[in-house]
């Protein structure tokens, strides 16, 4: 395994040993070991001190059901913190296969040019890519494959990173070559774009799977885990409706964004739900696929082709969180209109929830008729014209509502709420306010846990808990759903594994070990980059603003939000 | 002397003594005590727990001259800290001789209507100002005036208030009842327009000066020090050519913001100079004075009335940070054009130096040419009509920067660098650093002192003793001029003014005992904030980018910056 650095200004390149202390870790944790040893966490996101990190994971490479993920990193313009963000698609696994570490983008040109990165075997070359400068993402990936083979891992971004905004993520292609796995939160994209970056080409073909210790061994915890994710009964509820299947339970619960968070159950769930989703689509038929995997291998197959009307693809996938934040958070009930805004913004290369919270902002300032999504697609052409407007919503919801004048802004270290609401599933708003990342739900959603979330007692260690195990498998590489495989399966399976692979040693408990580790180094990269306690809270109207129908507030106390990372 | 809290939701109010520990305090010092004291520091600036509070300074109340000022404070939107702007005028005088020690409103309402609190011997009381929302300060103020008489002193905002921008400030009328004196920075125009109140009325036609301990030594006292003050030569500068005498001086040290601080030299600063200025007003008569005061009492009259070609005034006073931020800064050396601009966001109720700042940015951006006043009235019309690109302008330099995608932002904790370059007057820049307020020259200007302002060794000292008095003679009332005197009289001045005013023994290092004190609070209120030693930066560019023609970056090292509160 090496280190693979690439200067963006001088288009110098060395391929480097790993260092001892970043050898344990790999994706979140490597990104965050990285970011804590070569960063200075006071730099300007966009300034040529930032870098952008792309680690695979601990397990990736092999093709391990939902174990091959890509974690890109550097320091967030959205939230001036540290910024972890991962997908699947074929970056995390061509990357292992050219036993590559870490990627590690530095500096940035000084002149006007962009660049496409090719990586692999031979080494690495810049190959001007003016000509793909201000298109979309789909023609874009489309040219890049023309160019360098549909074979290829392709990380690019779109118009939305080229214009720096800080809700610009990297899309990454998938399995059959379709460029729409983002990491998309915290505005990486614009960190890319800062350096000139439009793509980076990875071809693998002369690659191979990474070293594995032990392999019999590394077969027999892999078919252990394989067995106990196959056969868990929510792996087959998201392979027929997706993440999609969120829909009714959120709205159940209360807690489904709607319109700009000022309700937490949408009268017309139903139509934007995962099961009326799967019973259009097959009716409609056509391109329309209701399960479909992003990664080889992937047991899950949460994604979807999303057909419309006449059958033809309009997005791909239609996930829950784009659905809630796009849909019932817009007052939007007609899932045809969330999959073109979903294309929209996955073609401009920006994250669908932070612009469907953006969106909900302005609507609260009047801008959007609640339900008028013929409006949302002209805001969305505003951001791709880069007009002020499209630029104050590409910038995210929290400048949105700064900037328009709006304090029910749903965010936390200015980053977007994702789709629960926080009041009415606690534990998540504990994520939400105390995560280094800003609110992110895949950094510890507690919406599965059998209590009340709307009690506030107890919700810091559920939070907790979530947290460390979410960091620990964003440090494997894994898949949020590869943890109903590691959870049912026996408690030694993902030291197995790793043991295996590495030769290493380690205990049962190595998910927390690492978790913890990744959070620890999370948190001191923020404290150097100025953050306290006091960035480890919601905004005040979430405390305030009684939500229906429950009538909950966020009312987990300071002391438990304090508490979160004593461990 | 009593406390004033108004409940801007109930319109209740009370009259309340004052607690000891704030006895000893006025002004700026009384903010930040009231502020640790009361207000959580992580509240939403323009939620209902955030508190607007105006405090006279501790001598105010006598006619001293440069020595009436107003402080009003609170936490700012702009900078999420703790803010205090103060203003001349005739608030402090009037609410003095009410006896009001501080005035705090509270709260804010849930309807919509706007208010204009009277306040009197007889008490207070709200009356509706709906006829008055969205009129601008001028056409405001005349109404008022014919509502409550000329001889009140009056509060109020303009429509930037109104809209929440986070440049907005509070205009105060002067001696001669105009409407131009703006605790301008921090956005407190937004605080006051989040509770709704259009305007204070501050009646004190039945008040009396306040009590007076010792009256001949008091008035001995004052005789030094008027006489110290009247003798000093820079009096007799600022008399004769305003604030705007500092144009060439600043334009000597290489440290004359030029096209959004891309030079420390204008080309034209001849013809943006004061000594340009006072010909011209003086060759052109009518309502043009060169010479002008803003508090009654005041020796310096270092105000200005600006009139046009046709004699008729365009903006009164035109002050220096004005032309630097709007003229040089954008490249405009026509002071008329710059007089229309600067009358226009008075008018408005925003703060010059912010608005040019984020002109500056949005030049950076494209949105306007350098040297093009026509444009740039237009862009403050678009902050008028309330547009997405007037929202932006109106949210300051560094949203502008944000939304825009404009690094090269001059701004510490949020706000406008004022127009003395950091590279080139490396203390000042030291004082934008660090101060707990923000960026902002009245903290701490280091000019006038006899060093080589490019070199980073003793900077940090020089701030350090510059920001104690400053934040010393904030909390006195006295007008950052006033120090001429101070520092010109007998060591002892201060004290015996105070003693004799209040009956104190305090010592000849009275000042000083007052600004660290302040300075303590205020940080104590931004460390509650989140504020750390991370924020006591300048943007990374300003070490990057070197300054025409001296070359200069900003090189004090952290360990100065970090060593400034060190007493």
């Amino acid at each position: 395994m090496k280190i693979c650095r690439i200067n963006t200004q001088t288009q110098e390149y060395s391929f480097e040993s790993v260092p001892e202390a970043w050898q344990h870790l790999g994706g979140r944790g490597l990104l965050a070991r990285i970011l804590v040893d070569e960063v200075d966490a006071t730099c300007e996101p966009l300034g040529p001190r930032n870098k952008l990190i792309f680690a695979p994971g601990l397990l990736v490479g092999h093709m391990l059901s939902s174990l091959d993920r890509i974690s890109i990193g550097g320091k967030s313009p959205l939230t001036g913190g540290i910024k972890e963000a991962n997908a699947g698609g074929r970056t995390g696994l061509q990357l292992a296969q050219l036993g590559i570490h870490a990627l590690i983008l530095e500096d940035q040109p000084q002149s006007e040019g962009w660049w496409t990165i090719h990586l692999s075997k031979a080494g690495v070359r810049f190959e001007d890519a003016s000509h793909l400068f201000g298109l979309g993402v789909f023609e874009s990936a489309t040219q890049l494959a023309q160019e360098f083979g549909t074979e290829a891992a392709i990380a690019l971004i779109g118009p939305g990173g080229e214009m720096g905004l800080a809700s610009a993520g990297i899309q990454n292609n998938d399995k059959d070559g379709l460029p729409a796995r983002i990491a998309a939160r915290g505005g990486l994209g614009a960190v890319m774009g800062s350096k000139h970056i439009k793509a980076i080409v990875i071809d693998a073909a002369d690659g191979e799977k990474p070293p594995i210790a032990d392999l019999p061994a590394f077969r027999a915890a892999q078919k252990t885990y394989s067995k106990a994710l196959t056969s868990h009964p929510q792996v087959k509820t998201y392979a027929d409706y997706g993440t999609a299947a969120m829909t009714n339970m959120t709205n159940h619960f209360g807690a489904l964004p709607t319109r700009n968070f000022s309700s937490g159950e949408f009268e017309a769930a139903e139509k934007i739900s995962g099961e009326y989703m799967r019973d259009l689509l097959m009716a409609r038929g056509g391109e329309s696929e209701t399960t479909h995997a992003c990664m080889a291998g992937c047991a899950i197959r949460c994604s979807n082709n999303y057909g419309g009307a006449d059958g033809k693809s309009l997005v791909s996938p239609l996930e829950y969180e784009t659905i809630g934040l796009m849909g019932s958070n817009l007052g939007i009930d007609n899932l045809d209109t969330v999959a073109q805004m979903n294309w929209a913004v996955n073609d401009l290369g920006l994250d669908s929830i932070e612009v469907g919270a953006a969106l909900g902002v302005a609507a609260d300032a009047g801008l959007l008729e609640w339900g008028d999504g013929a409006r949302a697609l002209e805001l969305i052409a505003e951001i791709r014209a880069g007009t002020p407007l499209g630029r104050i919503l590409g910038s995210g919801a929290t400048t949105t509502g700064r900037v328009l004048g709006v304090e029910r802004v749903p965010a936390a270290k200015g980053q977007a709420i994702s789709a629960y609401d926080p009041r009415a599933i606690k534990g998540t708003g504990v994520t939400y306010a105390t995560s280094p990342q800003g609110a992110d739900h895949t950094a510890g959603l507690t919406i599965r846990a059998q209590v009340d979330h709307t009690k506030p007692e107890g919700q810091a260690a559920l939070s907790r808990g979530a947290q460390i195990n979410m960091a620990g498998y964003d440090t494997l590489g894994a898949c949020i759903f590869a943890g109903f495989g590691f959870a049912a399966a026996p408690p030694e399976t993902i030291a197995s594994l790793l043991n295996a692979r590495y030769g290493w040693e380690v205990g049962n408990d190595i998910l927390q070990v690492l978790g913890r580790e990744t959070l620890e180094l999370e948190r001191e990269f923020n404290r150097r980059a100025g953050f306290t306690a006091a960035h480890d809270r919601l905004p005040e109207w979430l405390s305030r603003e009684a939500l229906p129908p429950t009538g909950a507030v966020f009312d987990v106390s300071e002391d438990d939000l304090d508490s979160v990372f004593n461990w």
